[in-house]
């Protein structure tokens, strides 16, 4: 990668164009053009922005991902989550419909931008593995229940005005049943049955544009607008003008956690859904070099009034199954946002809100997964229970306070199992010529007077406690015991206290007439323990390379291998 | 342990209760009161708070832990770190000196005793594992600093205003120099030298005792107090007045995170001395039974004017060294502060405030440890960064946000740690018969078509994609490669991500003519894989036992094993 290359990753795809990618490109661009164009209005009305921000979102944001980023066929523009999280930290601190708004959510989109390229910078992409898999798809599930609901309004016809909180929206939603628009809701439900049809029927279809094209001219010539069904209005025509987004400190202050949760939540969708493209392509996707990419296309974005955009799962999905074969695709379809936005934006002015309504919750309901957590709970309860906990806790308190809720918890996990690790009594298997438990295997032998245990975990303060209660216990059930060895194979790593705690134990047993020997240590630990001294201490026969040389140094014979397994090597086969 | 033991563990004591242990108890608790009462005027004046407040606190509370406490030795009563962190907590919210200041620090008293008792109740005592030791001994360093340069005042007799911050705290001294009162700073330092040469040439010796009463007299005689010379005044006579402590929604939230931190931080104090005084005497300390036990001292404190108490290190040590052989000696001390207050606080009206400084500074200043920081940048610079760090921060930011600081850069250094985890291509060494990592041993012989590697990490979503670009350089690296085989032994737990990411590797490699094999998957691993039905695809022949039967499988022989190393076992020893 020469250097140019290093700056503008571009140069990469744009030096090596080949004429046959261009018909790929070109369909690709068009196809997602057509899906954004009604999903970037539907989102932008999610987040509480007036449509034309959704269409702004789709233009200098792509064209700059497509310039910095390191995905060939991820599709930037706006999403439903992150449209939910802007709506969720913007809505507390300016009124929906004010001017203040709109700078609020473009100042975010700068904030969320700067995190990102930051982040990528120095190469930070690692600390979204905070974010466990759990904890993403308890978190979508949820947001895709409160996106969905959050558009009953749109639906219904009912303004309803309880914004925040799941249960709130629903009871008023109830209560004011009596007050359903019929015409909006046929409309909308007319919309859903169609959009739910046609993506089980003709996947590729563009149903949204259709659903947005027949609505339109339904209301128009009905005048259906004058009978109470919400409509979009006139959407602004013409590019969107370069402002910087207002800064203020009080502002940022109050963003900051709204913005970083989008910063990593977008991340974190952006780059799943690249790399199960590039794992199909046999491609590379760089995690720093696409924060960066997705950081820029933020900040440029911010200054033409965008609000924060990211790689959306579905139209990245119909971008590549559309034959993108480089990011040329979502310049096309910027451009063709571009021609919407000089030209066509008449035509939107009858679009019903309920149309714009039917698409989210279509495209959300898509999101919620039932497989995982029943798979999680069959595999591993506590994980199950994070993605329960995050879930709920997103439904029920707040979205920003589910995904600190679910990083919490899988905090606590982490610290609770790491404080109680796996530990075993092992015995020889003479057949297999291997160590293993002797719970498990009740028949491997063990021998009189030795003790051979293994730790299944990196040694630290936290858990020192634990282990030596476990090991008093084993000396106090074994009056004869002379010889303790530890295998530390699964030993990966050993703190300062556990150092110290480990030599002070020896030094203890060894008054008591029991020796302690470490077998399998690794190297990385090994230097750890040079360093503090051990070896000056004790010597290098601290050491045992196995479990067996620790044995035959106290002495104990291992009972004669039976030659009816598989036999393996020279040292066995020609004895 | 019966019922009632269970309920009150004072009961196990009190039954084997023997007359031998009388004398020590008493002595014990003679000396640690000698100690007490100085100490904890001098550190209720360091939490903002009236010195009787330290004596209240150093009454009800130790007889609470005397009777649901586990530690045998444990001196409870104020201690520096705490009252730090109550003054930093209280002061943001109420005036020193005003009634609202004490009910708050009651208050305080009550929400650390809560939050201590719920978490020995639920067993969580190991959340405290958050706090690494690393950020334990930072936090505890700059603690000392902040404390000792807080008894400025005292000591130079000038009222300084720059309560929060160390640097204008100095700054602020070095600028009115010119208006200390000689007097006051002559007995400040004649009390420090007093103290630091006692504490030298006769450790055992009462000089806390001996500064206060002579500090006391001199100004008595000479009026002192008339010359500037900061005193005590009077101190109220008489036992604490039982008061709920006034709860309002708005104090319970506003001091919640300094609650927390002093739940956490005085319980960690308490538990390594109650540990190391245990580790001494061969006896047990339960670390949810400890916090119950501290938390209850708290509560019933609270309810006695009292602020947060925890069992110190200082007096402890000296409590263990006097002879206390039960939690008899804490009752005695109680005992003899009561009678103090009953009857003697006439005696601290002219206490010069420098002496109770002189205290604070020679007992704080001995909490900072730079022998830590050394051995950590030796053994592990990442840890001795943490020490770093959080230091700097409790220093610079303040020290709520210092431990927060701490506990938050120990969380990025584990997920940066275990995203990129160690990993080594293995060889087998003939005269040891084991694998070791080539670089490290680079005549370990290899075999041409197999790479074998180790893993030093448990698989999950945050490093299975570093994990996957090693394994497919190292498979770009080898055109003529035909096995792999993953030793396992180091691997304690996978997560979902993790076995789905392996199952569709394998069947890749098998595409491409590469057969993947295991080797010494622990058993709690192998549960996961049997769950995940990999044995219904793969059938059992997955599991290899050890390194050596997967190249059995894969028909490579291993060279002779050359007998010029120590023999050992049966198998080797009668071919």
């Amino acid at each position: 990668m020469d250097r140019l290359e290093s700056i503008l990753p571009a140069v990469s795809w744009l030096r090596r164009y080949k004429r046959r990618d261009l018909f790929g490109d070109l369909s690709a661009g068009l196809i997602v053009a057509i899906m954004l164009i009604p999903q970037g209005m539907a989102y932008a009305l999610l987040a509480g922005l007036p449509p034309v921000t959704g269409l702004y979102a789709s233009t200098v944001p792509l064209v700059v991902y497509a310039l910095f980023g390191s995905s060939r066929q991820l599709a930037v523009g706006p999403v439903a989550i992150v449209s939910l999280l802007t709506f969720s930290g913007v809505s507390l601190i300016a009124k929906q419909g004010t001017a203040e708004y709109l700078a609020l959510a473009a100042l975010l989109a700068l904030m969320v931008g700067v995190i990102q390229a930051l982040l990528g910078l120095l190469r930070a992409g690692f600390i979204t593995n905070f974010l466990s898999h759990a904890v993403v798809s308890g978190f979508t599930s949820a947001a895709a229940l409160i996106i969905g609901l959050s558009q009953l309004k749109h639906l219904l016809g009912v303004g309803l005005h309880s914004s925040h909180g799941v249960f709130p929206l629903l009871a008023e939603a109830l209560q004011r049943l009596a007050e359903t628009n019929l015409v909006t809701l046929t409309i909308g439900m007319g919309s859903i049955i169609f959009l739910l049809t046609l993506k089980r029927l003709a996947p590729r279809f563009p149903a949204p544009l259709v659903v947005v094209g027949l609505g339109s001219l339904i209301v128009y010539l009905f005048r259906l607008d004058q009978r109470g069904v919400g409509i979009v209005g006139e959407v602004p025509a013409g590019l969107p003008s370069v402002a910087l987004p207002a800064l203020s400190l009080d502002a940022v202050a109050a963003l900051l956690p709204v913005a970083l949760t989008i910063a990593f939540v977008s991340f974190m969708e952006s780059i799943a859904v690249a790399r199960s493209i590039a794992a199909k392509e046999r491609d590379k996707v760089d995690a720093n070099r696409e924060l960066i990419g997705l950081g820029l296309a933020n900040v440029v974005g911010s200054l033409f009034r965008a609000y924060p955009v990211t790689g959306g799962f579905s139209r990245s999905a119909v971008n590549y199954q559309a034959g993108a074969r480089t990011p040329l695709a979502s310049i096309v379809t910027a451009l063709l946002v571009v021609l919407t936005l000089l030209f066509f934006t008449p035509l939107f002015t009858y679009l019903p809100k309920a149309v714009l309504a039917a698409i989210v919750m279509v495209a959300v309901f898509g999101l919620i997964d039932l497989k995982e957590p029943r798979q999680l709970f069959r595999l591993k309860p506590v994980d199950g229970w994070t993605l329960v906990i995050t879930f709920a806790a997103t439904l029920l308190v707040g979205v920003e306070q589910g995904i600190l809720a679910g990083v919490g918890f899988s905090l606590l996990v982490f610290v609770w199992r790491s404080a109680y690790p796996h530990t075993a009594e092992l015995g020889y298997l003479p057949k297999e010529d291997v160590f293993r438990n002797v719970r498990r295997y009740p028949e491997a032998e063990t021998f009189a007077g030795v003790l051979m245990t293994r730790v299944d975990a990196s040694l630290y303060f936290a858990n020192m406690a634990f282990l030596e209660r476990r090991m008093a216990d084993a000396i106090a059930d074994r009056p004869e015991l002379k010889h303790i060895v530890i295998d530390f194979s699964a030993v990966n790593d050993v703190d300062a206290v556990a150092l110290e705690t480990l030599a002070e134990r020896r030094r203890e047993l060894a008054e008591q007439g029991i020796d302690l020997y470490l077998a399998s240590v690794k190297g990385p630990v090994r230097d750890l323990m040079v360093k503090a001294g051990w070896v000056e201490t004790w010597g290098d026969t601290i050491f045992h390379p196995s479990i067996k040389h620790a044995l035959a140094e106290v002495g104990v014979e291992l009972p004669a291998k039976q030659r009816i397994s598989v036999s393996f090597g020279a040292a066995e086969r020609n004895p």
